[in-house]
């Protein structure tokens, strides 16, 4: 079978040393990746992390937009929610996952149906950021991450909104990536005489043409770099 | 300001004692809603949840595959890591996020950026399935919950592969929806004046026309149901 992710490419670093006998024999279907680069690359295609937090014992998973520092290996995640379950235990683990998902996997047998996706699961103890320059850094790092080219055009945070602004810093020091790609596999065993139909139904995201506000007073045209993400996927 | 949300139409019923003068000073992008109309309509707007669950104290987020009996009200997980968390810990509960993003909402401000969404989030204690029957309809409430028609279509599981399978069942009993919809709304103020352009970078997710298995023999045409994904929009 065609494998298709890039960690099974012979000459790419530290992954060669992954394929060992004992993970030739693994499900070539789903991937574990410990790579920083297969980390980044998810993380760089999406801008909304579900984080996971304790609320009175138990889990709370709260969609939140985050942002990343790749130069300081930093994942900064906005939301009131997650900050307050922070002041609350102070040094509580998180898990923030991002997930891609790119497919339905329609097997011959119901048993091998799936998904492809590729997902990034983050754990730490993250910091609430309270310093204003790390506020203003934080926030010009999430606001980036999601649309390239909009701190230097919006109008930046006060004081007032700083105050207001819920931020929070996990370090990308502890990440699992795990992905799975390509058709199902349950064509070279008996089911694949059943003359079934099989393959993969793929999902694809995308961003749309850029909608102006009603409220847009006529004669403010669409920025360069708005207009650039119309029609591209997140974090391309 | 324009409110897209079906909640605040006069006439649909319970969503009407909501809007009072309270919730009519709210912000109007955000909407939190307890109604059962809404919870299944982001429900199956998806297929694949974020598990919040405990494992060893901390929050681990898993994306899972996951299916609706709306008769029943009961949400089916699909998930050995899920499975495992349960069987170490049987009363713990658990928290499923659904989450559709629909859009960057762009402000003149840095401070109204925002996201436009739908998610729901189901909390509970999860029962995990071991009886032969119930995995099979919780095998065929996932499995047509994805993809319409597949069940009767491919080869039912047998009783190995019943063995090998890892199914959750989570009354829908507990559960949230919140979304955020429309433009920015810094609009009306001060900022509407500082001539920047803002609005919405909507986000499209959408299947993709099937692609057969590689390994699929000739003259196996593509069934009826699963190009009716094709071009759909999960749920729709």
């Amino acid at each position: 079978m065609d494998v298709k992710q890039p960690d099974q490419h012979p000459g790419q670093g530290s992954a060669e040393l992954a394929v060992t006998e004992r993970t030739r024999h693994r499900r070539l279907r789903e991937q574990g990746s410990t790579r920083t680069a297969d980390l980044d690359a998810v993380l760089r295609g999406g801008f909304v992390c579900h984080l996971g937090v304790l609320v009175d014992g138990t889990p709370m998973v709260v969609p939140t937009v985050y942002g990343v520092d790749f130069g300081t290996r930093t994942l900064y995640v906005h939301g009131s929610v997650a900050s307050r379950s922070i002041v609350r235990a102070p040094e509580a683990e998180v898990c923030a996952t991002v997930t891609h998902i790119d497919g339905l996997v329609l097997a011959r047998s119901v048993f091998e149906h799936g998904v492809n996706y590729r997902s990034a699961m983050v754990y730490g103890v993250p910091r609430l950021i309270t310093d204003g320059d790390e506020l203003l850094h934080g926030l010009r790092v999430l606001t980036e991450h999601c649309a390239p080219g909009q701190w230097d055009y919006a109008r930046s945070p006060n004081s007032k909104e700083l105050a207001a602004t819920s931020l929070l810093a996990l370090p990308l020091d502890e990440a699992s990536v795990k992905t799975a790609s390509g058709p199902p596999e349950d064509g070279d065993g008996p089911d694949g005489k059943l003359g079934l139909w099989a393959g993969v139904v793929p999902l694809h995201t995308s961003f749309g043409a850029p909608e102006a506000d009603p409220a847009l007073p006529a004669g403010i045209s669409t920025p360069v770099h708005i207009q650039a993400l119309g029609g591209g996927r997140p974090g391309s």
